[in-house]
């Protein structure tokens, strides 16, 4: 046992991120012969959070090194006292062998969407379900706030700041996910350095609380001038620490009309934005530009559209989710031994056996349904609609497949797929998932 | 940089978990001289979410050992591009060496209590912001809410499983938050491993899915047996996969009448909690005890009090802070060259300057008020009302202050406190802060 109280694992390993009741069932599957049946588990969701209309997958190339990097080391198998010598054994060579499919990494999904279909031994399987479930719920659940707020911008950057307002990890992988749904830069250097993801900041309150004069009153000017002389005269000086209209004014008096952008973190912001703006122009200071924050979402931005906002910081709300801090999918065992299985459920929608998507469209590129199938059918007559296939190899015997997209490339991938939703879905009111999921091949549907 | 997608860092450095303005403003306080004045950065919130009457601090221990861990590495320093040689040698060279107050792990707090006083050097203290806010505000707000659930569950144990609805660091720690705050266990067997909580479980609906004849049938019976073989007969044995009455009499049917438990995870728990009492009770399982989870909070928890219901296992709720994933802390510079400062605020009871807090209490424990005070003035009179002392030494030059409490200690302590607010407070109702926080010793108070 290690009773440190730090924040950071002291190896790789994925191993103990996982939920004590995998490692019985491990053991009494090894004590009763089920250990080696051929199983499937599958990560989907049952509904998306707060009605939204859909959601993006996020957190797969993480969950793939996870598992690879699902080893256990001497000390942790030594804190495993509640298992036999046979499960420890078991675990001490335990590297995953199977077979991963599943949507790509900045993919759209629905209700019923396959996003992850982990197929190999029961034992092998069934010990992955929490790393795997942590990682995609959530990241998946930031990345679909992120979404929203970047259709809510209108082509506006957004930054993410959150990194104070989540756990000092979650922050990280926040970032990325934020990222990847189309945030432009994040305040997280830890983020920046990992993943190569832009980062931005420039000054806080404090700066500007740290300038007073002898007696202690305050001097804004001279935090500016010196934020100036160390940054350049593009930086982003905030400017409502005492008097926001006070604060415009000695920023471009000391700065000049070249200064890069003024940043409102209080306040309503697009009456403040309005004011500023029009303070701005008055001092030809046309191309200042306006940054705003305080507790921004998707909503808040959607109501600066009018308003003469440049750049959005948007902190809590993205990397909490919006409301929705877990993406709430499940890991589900679909198959054993070749046979459909699945928990008695009230909807009637749920199939049991291992399965995959595909996704129609018209000739204009908009998308139609998507279509899940039994994983070993062929792709079911959709009339040759344009058919994206959804689901892709990510594992094949325990290695990560080579090729898959980059950070960057997913963040591409889904700005276009977003494009292809019918328009009604990119809208922030409540509603049914805008794609219907139809079942297709499976004996009962 | 390194671009690949583990969840891991490679080592314990805390330093980029740090936003980077914290470092650019670093870098223009070391060019205009400001770098070395004495400083006092303090952590507070404005406000308790959801109209909560008291809060719980959480995650002291961790932001000292973060503090100490907060360290740059040659690898990290060659990322950090944007700075020039100086702020990379200042940096280099780095080891915080103030001075830490504050309020220990597991007190009571509410809105501007001075929950942690940094002092030192601006540059020493402003780039610890981030580190110090994602843990507290992580921690406190899954204590926050626990807490309420553990008075909701009025003396029935806890099992914390929510593991896989959070960030997969964020599960770790939110479960030490949970125990911190009364829950007895948790599922995650990262958080026994680093911190000593005890551990819990025992099955999914995987495990009797698993169980299937070789026509593929269900065979609930088998997989109970190969449980009990397992893991004996006080094992807890998960009833509704398919019927819960045909499970509840399969799962005597094949443990006996001392089966430790039945665990019910779907459908009305109350109504199933009292059917299955029932069923148990007449077949002579009277120490069977029923474990519910499913989707509960604190609301839930309450409302199953009337119920024959021995343990709650909870999962989403209690690690996304029941609808506050963040406590809302912040951290602010109140105090330069001895001088009070502060952003305006229409807030009234803002106060510059470094802070020290006590708590009264009549002579029947019952707790009054909080009173905060100018950090080097004597305690207040307070009458000789019973006088805790909220702010204790936590580091000193850097150092972390020998002997502070530790987990269980904490624990015990928060049980303590919880009984000595006005009973109201334990409420679950939405409603003002339950006690009141006066300032006193303040130029304008």
């Amino acid at each position: 046992m290690n009773l440190n109280n730090s924040s950071i694992p002291a190896n790789r390993s994925t191993a103990l991120l996982t939920d004590k009741y995998e490692l019985t069932m491990l053991e009494a599957a090894l004590i009763d012969g089920t250990a080696e049946r051929p199983a499937t588990f599958e990560v989907f969701s049952r509904r998306l959070p707060n009605e939204r209309r859909y959601g993006v997958v996020a957190g797969t190339a993480r969950v793939l090194n996870a598992i690879r990097d699902f080893v256990f080391t001497e000390d942790q198998l030594a804190d495993l006292d509640f298992l036999n010598a046979d499960t420890l054994e078991y675990l001490r060579n335990y590297r995953f062998k199977g077979q991963v499919d599943g949507y790509r990494e900045g993919e759209i999904y629905f209700p019923n969407s396959p996003l992850l279909t982990v197929r190999g031994t029961f034992a092998e399987c069934v010990i992955l379900e929490t790393v795997i479930l942590s990682i995609m719920n959530a990241d998946s659940a930031v990345a679909s706030a992120a979404a929203r707020m970047v259709t809510a911008a209108d082509g506006r950057p957004i930054i993410e700041m959150g990194s104070r307002r989540a756990h000092e990890y979650a922050a990280v992988t926040a970032s990325r996910a934020a990222y990847l749904a189309g945030f432009v830069a994040t305040s997280n250097l830890e983020a920046a350095y990992r993943y190569g993801i832009p980062a931005s900041g420039t000054s806080a309150h404090a700066w500007t609380l740290l300038h007073i004069n002898e007696d202690g009153t305050p001097n804004e000017a001279a935090a500016f001038k010196s934020q100036i002389e160390s940054l350049g005269v593009g930086t982003t000086l905030l400017v409502d620490t005492y008097d926001i209209t006070q604060g415009v004014a000695t920023a471009i008096e000391v700065a000049g009309t070249e200064l890069g952008g003024v940043r409102i973190d209080s306040g309503d912001l697009g009456v403040m934005a309005r004011k500023v703006r029009k303070q701005l122009d008055d001092l030809n200071a046309h191309n200042t530009k306006i940054v705003v924050s305080s507790d921004l979402d998707e909503f808040a931005i959607a109501g600066l559209r009018g308003e003469p906002v440049d750049v959005y910081g948007v902190g809590t709300s993205v990397v909490n989710g919006s409301g929705a801090p877990t993406a709430g999918l499940v890991y589900k065992l679909v198959e054993v031994n070749g046979h459909p299985v699945a928990k008695r459920s009230r909807n009637k929608e749920s199939h049991g056996g291992a399965k995959r998507a595909v996704r129609t469209h018209r000739d204009t590129g908009t998308a139609i349904e998507e279509v899940v199938f039994p994983f070993n059918n062929d792709t079911p007559d959709t009339c040759k609609l344009n058919v994206l296939q959804l689901t892709i190899p990510l594992m094949r015997d325990g290695e990560i497949v080579p090729g898959l997209p980059t950070l960057e490339e997913s963040r591409d991938y889904l700005a276009k797929q977003l494009v292809s939703l019918p328009w009604e879905g990119l809208a922030l009111s409540r509603d049914e998932p805008v794609l219907h999921t139809r079942f297709s091949g499976f004996p009962d549907a």
